[in-house]
């Protein structure tokens, strides 16, 4: 059983060895560009991770657990582009360093390289392993699509929230796990429990970031604390604090998030609405009940292994992180 | 053995047919939206007819191809994009109709939906058929890329552009007969000969459309002739004749292409230069090598069956056609 430092080491060497097509000009470069830059390679992990669980080999599930990455940061690549967002992990996004018909087609031919990265797996698990991925794939995208809609909607209830960011975060990393207990020789039902696991430390894991980006430490935290207070984005904290409001402090928020205000007062003064209502309070018990629903059914798998030790020791890790 | 007008229906039933998710809003309309637009839906029309081929049955094969044919209109899709296309089979393209972001997204999940379909083979012949599938897809991918670079460098050699069309354009309609083989369950070495077969039809196929943008009749051609020639388009014309120009003709081509001119002047201007130096003739000669090409594969393939004179009708059908 690797550590997860050990397994980060394995994945970042089998990246940096990683050679795509040189050819033509332009096309492979962005792929190597993002791939290298970094991160904590929750997902490919994961992969690892849950291979292991099982008595599986970490050599094994080492090219699906790229094939995983490459997919992630074909969605970043791509993301980037409809959210004009100009870095990623403080470089340059691929669309502001080349131009966006780069960042369409390096994302398309990134999608394809996943796929081929996929299949490298033995016969008898090839299909289900397919069929996780694209359905894991198929469901990113209406994440992303409903993440799109919700920008331009005036209301959005928790539960639409929830079932959004379920599908852009939380089954990634549900899929991840599946293939890599898939790949390590779990039956179908003990990889469903670990995608049960994944899924809700997904969810729990996207609260925690709405958190952090409120009430982060700014020196560790790496983006601008308050950055979705000025995006007005519809995260799991506004959502509540408008349910949660009465009509006075609703309003408030809402001259907040209408008028124009200069970017330190606006964060300062929907923070306080959010504090007044007790409102991280709200977010960290529902990620609690997700966190305690993922260990749940990580206990329920029949399988004696450090593995459920070390997964366990992920999933605090995830919630104690600052950043 | 179905006749290529059936075949062509049962597509386009099945494509009628055809549900995807309905949720989330925006996601899966410019799908539907797409593949109903028509077209000769040759890809998916291909892998039946090599399906029959070797004694496979058309229902057999029908998903995969609709595959290729969603994966064909993801390119579409996307290439329209970055082409800035207003227009796709005289309708609006999707990103005009809806938006980029909307193309983008449509577009990546489109490809996932490819992938779905596409696995819908027996187990046997699975690996082989995701293998050609994601190798035509990486192919297609760099084709675009070569096409994109073609437009800013200042020469671009015969053999560059002929192996740009053969990415571009060649290896899908050679992957779909590669596939339809498999599906009709073929041997590798007669599914590679149908490859051949494909390619070389495929390069034939372009070079035929080159023709036409320029020699087409404006009544049947259904885009505008001479576009290729406004745009200064690096067509397999454009670069012959810049082979075969002598100082003065070059010169008197250049300044047709960089000049401000009239429309209309500048397609008789350049047309007539082709015409000077026989260009129509070269360009027919070398689609005819490849038309040669293609039926010699065609004739190795040891199988008797009226699929192969259906075929050699296709083929003879492209080369004679106005559109």
């Amino acid at each position: 059983m690797h550590s997860i430092k050990e397994l980060r080491d394995i994945i970042d060497q089998k990246i940096s060895e990683t050679r795509y097509n040189n050819e033509p000009p332009g096309l492979y470069e962005p792929i190597t560009y993002l791939m290298e830059l970094g991160g904590k390679r929750m997902r490919p992990v994961l992969v690892l991770i849950a291979a292991e669980l099982f008595g599986g080999d970490v050599e094994k599930a080492l090219d699906p657990a790229i094939g995983i990455e490459l997919f992630h940061n074909f969605t970043l690549m791509h993301d980037d582009i409809m959210d004009k967002a100009p870095l990623r992990r403080g470089k340059l996004t691929v669309h502001e360093k080349w131009n966006e018909n780069t960042a369409i087609l390096s994302g398309d031919v990134m999608f394809v390289e996943a796929y081929k990265m996929m299949i490298r797996v033995d016969d008898n698990i090839l299909r289900d392993v397919l069929d996780v991925f694209s359905d894991t794939a198929s469901g990113v995208c209406q994440g992303q699509q409903s993440d799109i809609n919700f920008e331009t909607r005036d209301e959005v209830s928790i539960d639409e929230y929830l079932q959004m960011i379920r599908q852009k975060t939380a089954i990634l990393l549900a899929g991840s796990m599946q293939i890599g207990a898939l790949i390590g020789g779990a039956g179908k039902d003990q990889a469903a429990l670990l995608y049960e696991f994944g899924e809700n430390l997904g969810l729990a894991f996207q609260l925690q970031d709405d958190i952090l980006d409120v009430y982060g430490n700014p020196e560790k935290f790496g983006k601008q604390v308050g950055g979705d207070i000025l995006a007005n984005k519809k995260t799991y904290l506004l959502i509540k604090a408008k349910e949660l409001a009465g009509r006075e402090t609703y309003s408030e928020l809402n001259q907040w998030l209408t008028g124009p205000h200069a970017p330190g007062d606006k964060i300062k003064g929907v923070t306080s609405i959010y504090d007044q209502l007790d409102i991280k309070k709200h977010a960290e018990s529902k990620m609690e009940e997700y966190a305690a629903k993922a260990l749940k059914a990580l206990d329920t798998i029949a399988v004696e292994s450090p593995g459920k030790a070390l997964l366990k020791g992920f999933a605090e890790q995830l919630f104690s992180r600052e950043h």
